[in-house]
């Protein structure tokens, strides 16, 4: 019994993660999380209590996953600092274009849709994820012997966020790649050109 | 008569805006903007079909204002690159710090919390904004004699958007600053430390 009820919370919360992340959470009604998951609305409601509910269940469990998904991220990445850079950033172009209707970081977008609720629960929860990512990043720099390493992971974060949100608006890739050459050039990768040819 | 009508239009549209760009688009209800701008329903459905028609109304309103923003800010910026980068970012942070409950861009949140509607008419205004913005700042650069400033135009637009975004999620402006020192390292102008020190 204790197992179905667990595997029945999971599957609603994948469903409204789900739902959240594809039409944003204010668009996104109870019904339709119900239908995804498969249960009815009245079973829907013997697991959450209201839709803000069901949101701090999905962002505490996506907080989880967050942190798995940088481990995997950093497996994955070579330790010099070329490599890891272009593994980063080619590590997020291969999630935008593998994903139908890609729409860059949910914990990103949340924050912007409660843009006018700054004590919402769920942008706390967003500034601590971004908040490790930017550190996970800094220690992976200066293990990579990047100089002032705390900065350039600020630059990368600055860069990524940025790619994210011109990948979205102009539905094409290619700022992905601009973030990433961008990316190199400030944590002193040799470029084609002189860096101070500006 | 004419005046009038123009005039309680433009109020309708001016009330739009603001609760889209404070509340997002989802979240704000006709009800809401008749409100604010101080008419019935009865008549604010005498000026608009639908709350998507308002959006439309809307946008192409602040298509204008946001040419004429950009004019603005280039007419106070000095013409050489490091100056023209500082008085970019330091218009955006100067209009974070104030804007109470400053949320960004509004054409961001926009494409944003329509990420599930990619053939949405705001969507494609949205893109001619940026795109225009990205233009007219490598016409600013090259002026100013920076190396390819096409490339650089971009990454100034990853940049300003991943402060945005880093603004919103962290509440600070610190990463306003993070990306004008960002921009000044990628356009050439020296640094305190070596470029290549990384």
């Amino acid at each position: 019994m204790r197992r179905k009820t667990e595997a029945t919370r999971q599957r609603i919360i994948d469903a409204a993660y789900e739902c959240f992340w594809r039409a944003g959470y204010a668009r996104t009604s109870l019904d339709t999380i119900a239908d995804r998951a498969g249960v009815t609305k009245r079973t829907l409601y013997s697991y959450v209590r209201s839709k803000d509910d069901l949101l701090a269940a999905v962002m505490s469990h996506h907080d989880a996953l967050a942190a798995q998904r940088l481990k995997r991220i950093g497996d994955r990445m070579p330790i010099d600092r070329d490599g890891l850079i272009e593994s980063f950033f080619g590590q997020l172009s291969g999630w935008a274009s593998a994903t139908p209707r890609w729409s860059g970081s949910g914990f990103t977008r949340l924050v912007v849709e409660l843009a006018d609720l700054p004590g919402h629960p769920a942008r706390a929860l967003a500034r601590r994820v971004k908040g490790a990512t930017e550190t996970w990043l800094a220690g992976r720099l200066a293990q990579a012997q990047v100089h002032d390493p705390a900065e350039r992971a600020s630059e990368i974060m600055l860069l990524m966020e940025g790619a994210m949100a011109l990948t979205l608006i102009h539905g094409h890739r290619r700022y992905i790649d601009a973030a990433s050459r961008a990316a190199k050039r400030l944590v002193g990768v040799p470029a084609r050109r002189p860096l101070r040819a500006g």
